[in-house]
């Protein structure tokens, strides 16, 4: 009796609240008008909704959870620059938000964003540098700082990216790419960021929203630019949204062995996406299991998700004026619902890039995945994402640095992963690169060698494509990924104070550290005009003795690119190349600056483990 | 003076004669009625040539090389059965060739072809039976058989082929390819028959053009057929058009240090025929070198060289009422060329199926050369070949039995090289085996044991594409790739007179030899009647503890395959399959007759090393 009292009595006396209005706000003039905000409060579905100054609501959803509403608007048919959303009890108004329409910046939907002009930097904001100590924990964020544990939360800002904005410039990067940046209130191994908690706010332990996009305008300041790190696939469990969850399908949820409704995890071959003999079973645990236990599985083929996640993704783009997404885990999501996403945005902003983690080795199934792909095609599939990672140039090129010459072995790796390029729709738009934050450290496999990675900068700086290297790379950072992520993701020197050794810092830096520094900011510093490099045409030479060749060239520019990785110094008969020397008389190189007498009657020496970048002419 | 004396009085002295015409007769009533008649004698362009009965030439060309002269003629505007091709020195007859044009065999354009409801039998014809041993050794053929010598002629032969047919056909095999059987009268190891000397004779060590006839007709009155291994790339250097060039580009000719042309070996890098990055001098080297130093790399862009490889495939076709064509090494050839020589046969013979030994290991380049392939359009290129090899599924699979089982090892390599199928435009016409002619024998792989047999067995035989196997499959015989060709290349146990063993008889295989007959014998004719597994569809499951499964099904009937390679028994429980199992309750095993109740309520154990093939009810 009591209980039924009780029942009665709750919704007499608990008055629906206005809790969160997700967007906050939104902007006037976008392409597409139409504007879904969601408002979230106690039993909010059965109350009264209505907009102020006239605005009229297009249409109204309500769902499984009475906790949600969303309201969808038309922009352009909204004269004011605010109105209110305001929750009545009968004609009572009970609780009020002001939701404003902020004008955009002029140039927005047509503004720049990477290519394969950049060279991208990817940095974890919690391990490059500590630039606001008073942030380091947070009382309403559960993770506090610790530096003495390794996957624990170590106090990196974005006040500590733009204090090295300086450094990064020299170094001659012109794109950051963060791990994402967005509050990951976890309990633990939060400071990764890919299990998000809001979709809205910048983790309160890396900054707040005004110093993002303070970062983003000192990097514009610079001619640089900020991509972000977009995660479709899951959120952290502990999002408010996963904790109520609108409706059971916003998230995939597995039948466990007592019936219950929750995690499993993905079996991760996403194969499945293409694979015309999959089972169902399997594609669903690929694409709909979840990629760890505090990472829910969205549903993106739910249109509410994947409004959610496109105006999320826009609120972003346009809030923090970036110049481009990176999007993890991009084939563990369902490839429709993606195709809508990156549609939208790119309907939004013609020139933007969005780059995809398509973790996979085949340039085919890559490929796959590019806009255009005639692969895709095949299966009557568009993605209409922009841009790909070169995951098989970065797994064949440690091999091919490493190996033993043979006919399958060695620097012909190189030679063969290039071999199929006609497979992209456009091949100038993949990352390429030797590293990222979830590999070995390029300078770990080859056990703190400065020639290999000189090699291998050389080649992911003038060959085709976007180049990307990984905070540390330039300084010789080391890092096993058998001894955990953790130590792949190690804090950068001199990042904290009291630091033991600074980097950052010319003076202070090892010599081994400056031979890595100066050669990479030579090589960046110098990619950074070269229209052939970014934009030409390639000619390669399949290699012979452990040295690699080729050509990148346009109308007005050649460049010669030998990368030696024979033990030996290796004399070569420039007579082979003739095809691509003709009229070419010297070459400059950049490094060094020294000048050579290149035409197809000459021989030319390189020294051993030795790279050449030569401007012909 | 006496030179030039000489010069003079060569012409009146030396008389022209007809010493070849090829091909020697055609047909009436081809779809394409236009044929070219090469015709060769000392200086025969330089006297008159006319044809009997008012046979118009229609185009008259000659060469570089006054030797030859290639008349054209419409064999629909024909009326006569035969004519005469004279030879005059002004009005004066100096020789005459008798030129038949035959009655083709009735439904010869239509004629069926290899396709998914066949298994390929592959024969060395000097390595398997010796059927007549007068034709061993022959006077105008210059290697004389020696089968003390590994790389030697051995005698085998047609007869040795044809004695063997009822062997053939009980074991379940329905197509026979042979390796080339032409003359190839090289000096040495000429046994395996890929430098031909004369693209119309059949080797007089394996017997006559009516022998290979009388095989083709034995085959076909058995319901199986005979498949040509034709070489487009190049011809042995002893052959006569090649001692006598009509012109120095018939073949491609390299400068050598002296100034001289002729032999370079090909780098074998056919990635350059879609490499948008390759180099001229690279890809020269790959299509344009020399297979081998006695195999001169013919040049399918010379028109007159197309046309002589295209006349001479149909020729084959229509004289010795073949099923099939087996192309070799054919990215090595002028891809232009041989798309319009596929496109010629097919045409001729719309059923028609040709396969192309495309070695190369990525789903992507092996489906570039299959016809209307995508990924080929993405260059605007069509092979109009009808059929290719799986070289991805040959090259995992001894590393799917053979690795143990991790993220990417084992039996999972299976699943994805499957994986990829969507790239092929005719996913079941595509061949899949594990050994050949040129590999290592899988049972030299698996040290002879026959579980591993097995289960390459079942997979290829019931899996999709065109099952192929090769000589002594079926009796486990073995042969290291490393010892050399010959080692791969055996005498088959009971094909010569004498022979220690006699694998073709019943009575006296060896214990071991029965065990993979039997199986063999069983699966390969179960195989025949069976629709579902030549155009069912596929679904597979990712395999778990080295047990992969998939179904094939269509309409009306339901196979269920279990490969287990682990070592220990395995439970399943088939809950897992439910999507595959629905309204299924038992299943017979191919092999073993045995019944078992199959349900997803069920659990279904599989002995170690063991495959299942159930049918389904």
């Amino acid at each position: 009796m009591k209980k039924y009292l009780l029942f009665l009595l709750i919704p007499l006396f608990s008055f629906a609240q206005i809790q969160k209005v997700e967007p906050a706000f939104w902007w006037k003039g976008m392409k597409n008008p139409e504007l879904q905000i969601l408002v979230y409060g106690k039993n909010i579905a059965n109350q009264n909704i209505e907009l102020s100054d006239g605005v009229q609501i297009k249409n109204l959803t309500t769902v499984e959870n009475p906790n949600y509403v969303f309201i969808t608007v038309n922009t352009n048919e909204i004269n004011a620059s605010k109105f209110k959303i305001n929750l009545k009890n009968g004609k009572k108004l009970i609780s009020s938000y002001n939701y404003e329409l902020r004008q955009r910046n002029h140039g927005s939907a047509e503004r720049n964003s990477f290519s394969s002009k950049d060279v991208i930097y990817l940095i974890m904001p919690d391990r490059f540098a500590n630039g606001d100590e008073s942030n380091d924990s947070k009382p309403n964020l559960t993770e506090k700082a610790n530096r003495n544990l390794p996957s624990g939360r170590h106090g990196g800002d974005l006040r500590g990216i733009i204090k090295n904005l300086d450094y990064l410039q020299n170094l001659g990067v012109t794109a950051l790419w963060l791990t994402p940046a967005n509050e990951d209130n976890e309990k633990q191994t939060s400071y990764h960021g890919y299990a998000q908690t809001d979709l809205y706010k910048i983790d309160g332990r890396y900054g707040t929203n005004d110093e993002y996009l303070e970062l983003s305008r000192e990097l514009q300041k610079r001619g640089m630019m900020l991509i972000q790190d977009y995660v479709t696939n899951h959120w952290g469990i502990s999002h408010w949204l996963i904790q109520d969850l609108p409706t059971k399908d916003w998230i995939h949820q597995f039948k466990d062995g007592e019936g219950k409704y929750g995690f499993k995890r993905s079996n991760y071959r996403t194969t499945s996406q293409f694979d015309k003999n999959v089972s169902d079973v399997d594609k669903k645990e690929a694409l709909n299991g979840w990629f760890d236990t505090t990472m829910p599985d969205l549903n993106q083929s739910n249109p509410l998700v994947l409004k959610y996640l496109t105006q999320n993704a826009i609120w972003w783009i346009e809030f923090a004026e970036l110049g481009g997404l990176r999007v993890d885990t991009y084939p563990y999501n369902d490839k429709e619902g993606m195709a809508k996403w990156a549609k939208a945005i790119t309907d939004e902003y013609p020139n933007f890039n969005i780059v995809g983690e398509a973790w996979m080795y085949q340039p085919a199934h890559i490929a796959y995945w590019q806009k255009d792909s005639k692969i895709a095609a095949i299966e009557g599939y568009n993605s209409y994402l922009p841009s790909v990672m070169d995951f098989t140039l970065y797994s064949d090129l440690p091999n091919a640095l490493k190996e033993p010459e043979s006919w399958d072995k060695g620097m012909i790796k190189i030679y063969n992963a290039l071999g199929s390029d006609f497979l992209y729709p456009d091949i100038n738009n993949i990352l390429v690169f030797f590293e990222n934050h979830d590999t070995e450290r390029f300078n770990e496999i080859f056990n703190a060698d400065p020639n290999s990675y000189k090699l291998a900068l050389t080649l992911i700086s003038t060959i085709r494509g976007i180049p990307q290297i990984y905070y540390g790379s330039e300084i010789g950072m080391r890092g096993e990924k058998s001894k955990g992520d953790a130590d792949i993701r190690r804090d950068f020197p001199g990042g904290w104070k009291g630091d033991q050794q600074n980097a950052f810092n010319p003076e202070t830096r090892t010599k081994e550290q400056r031979e890595y520094y100066d050669f990479t900011q030579k090589v960046l510093n110098w990619r950074k005009g070269k229209e052939v490099i970014h934009t030409g045409k390639t000619t390669h030479y399949a290699p012979k003795e452990s040295v690699y060749v080729y050509f990148r060239y346009n109308d007005k520019e050649k460049v010669m690119v030998i990368l030696n990785n024979n033990e030996k110094l290796q004399t070569l008969d420039l007579s082979r190349f003739s095809e691509s020397l003709n009229g070419i008389s010297e070459g400059k190189e950049v490094i060094t600056g020294k000048e050579y007498q290149i035409n197809s009657q000459n021989k030319l020496t390189v020294e051993p483990k030795t790279s050449l970048i030569l401007e012909l002419n």
